[in-house]
């Protein structure tokens, strides 16, 4: 789409700052910037800037502010959301790929200091050559960068022992809605001096500052470790199990992820790779790992005790790193994109206190057959962090558009089960774009105020990443 | 300390709303409210009321906001900063202490929700009797009540393992300074909708809101345990020791103390119960605990390796619960208010980056000796969080009031090598009153810019625990 905005002289004072050849203005160059990866949004920029540095960025913000213009931070524009794609005539798109540098790792302290537009893998690979761990781990992670991943707060595999990014992070440095550079690169395990500034901006999605920089933990490496498949007659006996493990291996449990059979025979269908790991199909499976000194031990005890008490109806506990691979790959098969080849999909990224996951898959079940037999519901993932996907997929058949059509009532559907169980109707994807009208109408307005508040006194002019999370004022 | 300020009718509304017996302003009953433990603050106040439920929290913010009067929150009192004396003339002490229920406990979702009344160590107590733990442990337990811990983000003995009162919190409940109720009780692992807003509460010490209640969480109870006090020739032996039993037991390890052969000596001097834990004495002493299946073994093993290696001078590990407890004494009289028997104190609570801690203490000491040769420096705490109570106590025979005059002087040396360090001038005790000038002196302008558009977001009439954090505008 060609933006109607044009801000003479603009292009040409940002390529002084950042280079010519780091302003993009060409279409089909600037094309990947205004879409996400699902089709779902298209937007529109005057053209897209790549700094090289915490200082060109705070330049470009600063002209952009002095200029009235808007800005889209966007790093590996990946998330799920639209919380990266520029929808205000005459904007900015800030890429942070070229700030990739790892500045510093300290596998003694337990701390890594990155850049915003690191790729995630990267830095567990740096992490993992200096001796150490960083747990964030999800499915973009090859291509998705730090910056993103912070300003959305992801979760991912890893939640249950360490927690999302905003619990991964100690330190950031912010480039303000005025240019001006807050250096809060600060390695420290504790610090009161006043108000949370830090995890304002950790899932603020780039509306309230620029992300350029953080301190990231590092843990020492999980080991030894534990990989397991677990079979299971319905998901409350997967939470059961939980409960279990963790009274046994303490927070020695890393992951526990449910998938249910469409999960697997969905992946078989379309992906490669996938080998049903029990002699026969069961209803649900748990993927688990823990790790740590005991672990394995008291895990493997706690299987086995489930085993011969009938609780468990099969297990697989991975002998070599091959067969825990072997594993993880069923879990990648189970959420993968494959399910689109299906026709369309309506996600949700819920989450509900972690005893409430068997109510949330019977009434949501039940709501999405209510609204349309034949729905084929597919609700997998993080259930030992209460976090669901909980992704219905078209009858087989039907016009996909026709099934589009019932996303604003599928969504009200499921969200309205969520909100009765307590929950949050985005657990680890952020609102962005998607679910601005959801947001609105699930939450308390008191609660929309406040951070219409807190957005207002950070950024009064309105021009970063304008139209996320909040409607404009 | 009399009021001059009166306010004509509104102790008898505030007897309305919360019943005549819990309005307080009989001088002799308000004036514990107007003070705090070390006596540094003596403050001033109209009445202190005491309101039983959230409602009446609720209703008596609206009253005092309708009418211009200044809230002061105050829960345990027991805050080292004077962040709960009333400091504005004609104001209210809002008490806490009748907000002590305990709303309900889950110890398979792990999770207990509790009002901001409740004594600390209740809800230990009513945690461990459901079979789960809940892990903030600090030397006030016992008077100290959660609001105030998690107003004040408070730290303690168990953040190497557990985190900060942030890090134990899901959900809040909390009246804003207009008596709106905010019903943020979530018992959620994972919500990503929008914008922070508990983490601003936590840790806002009152200034933002009044916190009501909480959703905290519960974890399993710390088993097998290991309790063991190590010997030590100095600090850098110390974070060796730490970093080599992190790579032994991982996360396993839940206290890491350093304490000092003076912290030893002064409270073997002035307190029952402390025997020597050595066959001599040694400059430095560490008080470590482990937890989780097999953690004991890793700790054990590790630490004899490090006698046998000779980076040890001696260790003893308890062998009963008895025993355990005997070492923790060591600690509490390591810490404890003895040191005011000696004369006057000026105290430090600062972090620095974990590795620096040997650093800090050097340099820190140094400085101490340079402004007032004589100075006992009494370093001890948290290390293993890069958290130490810099204590410094006067010489012997000096005058109290000449060494406290010396406070502002000794103030900016340790928090100058402290910032020099990357670190922070307040690890868990807050800013109340008393570190206000140095927050401004010691912390970027620009940072506390966004905190004043914060308080002014949130609190624009300046009437919530005015003067705390920050001057007022």
């Amino acid at each position: 789409m060609a933006d109607t905005l044009t801000r003479p002289g603009l292009v040409d004072r940002l390529a002084t700052i950042a280079g010519a050849r780091h302003v993009v203005t060409d279409p089909a160059a600037l094309a990947p910037h205004l879409a996400e990866g699902r089709g779902l949004f298209h937007g529109t920029a005057l053209c897209a800037v790549a700094p090289g540095t915490t200082a060109e960025v705070a330049a470009v913000i600063a002209l952009c502010h002095a200029e009235g213009v808007p800005v889209t931070p966007q790093g590996g524009n990946t998330g799920q959301c639209g919380g990266a794609v520029p929808m205000a005539p005459g904007g900015v798109v800030l890429r942070t790929d070229r700030l990739n540098r790892i500045r510093a790792v300290d596998p003694l302290d337990g701390t890594i200091t990155v850049e915003a537009g690191c790729i995630l893998a990267d830095i567990q690979r740096a992490a993992a050559e200096a001796g150490a761990h960083f747990p964030l781990s999800l499915g973009a992670e090859g291509s998705c960068r730090i910056g993103g991943n912070l300003s959305t707060n992801a979760g991912g595999l890893n939640v249950l022992r360490y927690g999302m990014a905003r619990d991964l992070t100690l330190g950031l440095e912010v480039v303000l809605p005025d240019g001006r550079v807050w250096n809060g690169l600060r390695a420290l395990r504790k610090d009161n001096t006043g108000y949370a500034l830090r995890q304002l901006f950790l899932g603020a999605e780039g509306t309230l500052g620029v992300i350029t920089a953080a301190v990231l933990k590092l843990f020492p490496p999980p080991r030894p470790l534990i990989t397991a498949m677990v079979a299971l007659p319905d998901p409350e006996a997967a939470i059961a199990l939980l409960r279990r493990l963790r009274g046994a291996a303490g927070d020695g449990l890393t992951a526990f992820e449910l998938l249910p059979r469409i999960a697997l025979d969905l992946g078989f269908r379309h992906m490669p790779g996938g080998v049903e790991p029990f002699a026969r199909p069961h209803p649900w499976q748990v993927l688990l790992e823990g790790a740590g000194p005991g672990v394995p031990d008291a895990v493997q005890a706690a299987l086995a005790q489930d085993m011969a008490g009938g609780g468990l109806a099969d297990a697989v506990i991975a002998q070599s790193g091959a067969q825990a691979a072997a594993l993880w790959r069923l879990r990648e098969i189970a959420a993968g994109g494959h399910q689109y080849q299906e026709g369309a999909i309506i996600k949700h990224d819920i989450a509900v206190p972690v005893g409430r996951i068997p109510d949330m898959i019977r009434l949501g079940t039940a709501a999405a057959l209510d609204e349309l037999p034949g729905t084929r519901v597919v609700a997998f993932g993080h259930a030992g962090d209460g976090n669901l996907h909980f992704n219905l997929v078209q009858p087989p058949g039907m016009a996909p558009d026709a099934f589009r059509a019932l996303t604003g009532a599928m969504n009200r559907r499921i969200h309205d089960i969520v909100t009765g169980l307590g929950g949050s109707i985005s657990a680890e994807h952020g609102i962005g774009l998607l679910k601005i009208d959801e947001l609105e109408r699930c939450r308390d307005p008191l609660e929309l105020d406040l951070m219409r508040r807190i957005k207002a006194a950070f950024d009064p002019a309105g021009l970063m990443n304008p139209g996320k999370i909040l409607r404009p004022a």
